[in-house]
């Protein structure tokens, strides 16, 4: 176990949430993706929404997207996501203490994904897992609980796996949110610092409840009864209200941004929906590099990373 | 579906905390509840299931439970009981650093729970809530969660909020799992440790993959597409394998709790469905107090806690 740096004496009767957060000391040790076999051309999703493909590109900036196919399951693209991080950390599933399943969408009520997860890849019952959920940012919330499982000793080396499958929820009578949407899977692998200063160096997260309504998908939970499904469809389908939730991000992302770090605020690309671990895989980070992971969910939840590679 | 204990012993009575994990100082500041109006007694369900009322009450040792009613909605008695625990911690939200969703059953798909209950109790957006979801063993991982980020400096107050609605899920075909459960929202505040040696000493998670099948809701996600509901109705109700689960549940737990700490696999309570911080609201616990929580979830996630109040 690597040393435990959690503050475990103290009592912290007098003190406030400390602004100056310790380094977790953690390293990003491999990465993984999957992608449905099934390529999606903007044009063809243009056709289901009534719109001409040339208007569809120039307004999602998207020309092509993967979904997944009826006979494909999410399951099994997290399994092959997580089977690649491994072999690129060097480990297997034997390595692993803690399975976090961290998708915007789930795969079933019960049991979690997580668990799900680590049955497919053979986790040993000596282990746990469990998921962790933020809609879009639960990457990030998941990332960050590897750094504090790993810094307080619950855990070695943790594998967190994002596995997306949108498309199955999209509605193609509104085109802002029906051209954005692509499936995917990507798992990273976490486990002690390899490097003195190596770690998560500051987190932060905030969820801006004014967007709650913004961007949602109403069913596949206890508030709207399953047998209502088939005449309230639209309520199982994404909701997207583009131009409040566009209004809500210029009005939050920039502050949240300059509080973590002054002078973020300029010069940030595109915010990609299910794509932080995938970016992160695609990355090829180097030791010595510094990583600034930042997203946001729903129109509701906006978190960042600094990470000491 | 989980089968929680609380006792509590005095600190002079309990075993030293292992060396590999520190104490993470925290407190249980504050706890509440909110159950639904309707009280249903174990005749009505077994009138449902076909079953005569005297076998069923004796199948599953229970008289009555509350099922929430057509225009109830579980986030509003999440929110109650969140109101509950704040005021009994004397604090108000906008103490609060954190919400945790720490419900076995989702209330939507998008935003998570943790966004929804942060809107409705007017969370600042400076806050940050999300979801930690580990079936009817959430709320353990929630506090472990809360623990964490407290003693990190992450987080100062952290609400933790359990609301189920599982009723909306049951499959009256099988008496034995429709007959277990009922609905309730519980809410625990957790802040910084008032006393030397006072917060989480030991946690221990597994997860046994094998039970993966012997308590699961199919539906509610990305494998099975919505527009299937109303032809697979029963792949969106709770199915559980009792014998199965009891097997696995043999198998599994006393040589979990004896791991955690020996002599505890004797002497275990009866089996509440979505209770832990139920019943930690209703122990009412003293300064002083060591509690044991314990918990396992849809036969597959097993937890314990040790907590010195």
């Amino acid at each position: 176990m690597s040393t435990p740096t959690l503050s475990s004496t103290t009592p912290a009767d007098a003190a406030p949430a400390r602004p100056d957060q310790p380094l977790l000391p953690m390293a990003i040790l491999g990465t993984g993706e999957a992608l449905p076999r099934r390529v999606v051309t903007t044009a063809e999703v243009a056709a289901r929404c009534g719109l001409p493909a040339d208007e569809a590109e120039q307004r999602s900036g998207v020309l092509t997207r993967h979904w997944i196919s009826p006979d494909e399951d999410p399951l099994d693209l997290g399994v092959a996501a997580a089977r690649s991080a491994l072999a690129d950390a060097g480990l297997t599933i034997a390595d692993i203490d803690c399975v976090l399943n961290a998708s915007g969408t789930p795969m079933q009520a019960i049991p979690d994904g997580g668990a799900l997860l680590a049955a497919e890849l053979g986790m040993a019952p000596t282990k746990s897992a469990y998921s962790v959920h933020g809609t879009c940012l639960s990457f990030l919330f998941a990332l960050r609980e590897a750094a504090l499982l790993i810094a307080h000793g619950s855990a070695r080396h943790v594998l967190i796996v994002s596995t997306e499958a949108g498309s199955r929820g999209l509605n193609f009578a509104q085109p802002e949110s029906a051209l954005l949407i692509g499936d995917a899977a990507a798992a990273v692998v976490v486990g002690p610092a390899q490097r003195p200063g190596q770690g998560l160096v500051r987190s932060s997260f905030i969820t801006v409840t004014s967007g709650v309504e913004d961007a949602r998908i109403r069913g596949f939970g206890t508030r709207i009864p399953i047998e209502e499904a088939s005449e309230r469809l639209t309520d199982f389908k994404f909701d997207m209200q583009g131009i409040r939730l566009l209004a809500s991000a210029i009005r939050a992302f920039p502050k949240f941004l300059e509080d973590f770090e002054p002078g973020l605020s300029s010069g940030l690309g595109d915010t990609i929906a299910a794509g932080i671990p995938l970016t992160l895989h695609r990355a090829r980070i180097q030791p010595g590099e510094r990583l600034l992971l930042v997203g946001s969910g729903a129109g509701t939840h906006f978190g960042a990373l600094l990470v000491q590679n």
